[in-house]
């Protein structure tokens, strides 16, 4: 049974779901920063999901993507999947920008986050239900 | 025309290919640190791959990647799309220890890189001619 580690709880908002994975927002206005879980249980890294599931990860992980470049005119798009930390496999794809205060550099590890006010996260998680296509359910 | 960016070319060792992505050591030994990339021209994010492309890319960073996390006794594998200083896609995979210097840190912008002894790179280069199945092609 799947159940989504305390930690990625505790961290990110939930933003809605595709077919393999939720989609969450960490919640760190910093950046725009989402991560995507695929909904299988006891999975740590990409190369233990199926073959089926390797390419829904990947398709949802572009979906994603070009809707944060677009969205959030971003200079880069960075994906990457660590957990070095939450032993739950999680896929970082975040937007990032020249402006940033972590460019060039990747975004763990740096300063505090910056908790998102309600009215943003509702728009985002409107606008995510708006482009994400028929096969995205947006929820809270 | 693909051509590898010259970034790349100085900083990474040539081991081989898979029919979509040109595989990379990163000249540093402080890490298994390999490089995917996709021998495709003008291609900077992941999700401008077209979606055959991007399925090979997943497949072949999860072949690569089982490999890593066997011969090298991983932790945790790494993968990553970043790209905020070396604009041409690429992929890198990485074999974490909880002992390595970054731990549990991200690898980038960690220390100055420790090169390779020659005899190392001809030993990494045989494995994966051994491991990584008949469509990798072994190169220097």
């Amino acid at each position: 049974m799947f159940e989504l580690h305390p930690r990625l709880k505790q961290d990110c908002i939930a933003i809605g779901g595709f077919p393999l994975c939720r989609l969450l927002l960490m919640n760190d206005s910093t950046y725009p920063w989402f991560i995507l879980v695929p909904e299988r249980a006891d999975i740590r890294e990409v190369h233990e999901l199926t073959d089926d599931d390797q390419v829904r990860l990947i398709g949802e992980s572009s979906r994603l993507s070009r809707w944060l470049a677009e969205e959030f005119e971003a200079d880069k798009i960075n994906v990457a999947a660590l957990g070095n930390m939450v032993p739950q496999l999680h896929w970082h794809v975040i937007a990032r920008h020249v402006s940033d205060p972590a460019w060039p550099g990747p975004v763990w590890g740096k300063g505090p986050p910056k908790p998102y006010a309600p009215e943003a996260i509702d728009r985002i998680r409107d606008a995510a239900g708006d482009a994400l296509g028929e096969t995205f359910v947006k929820r809270s």
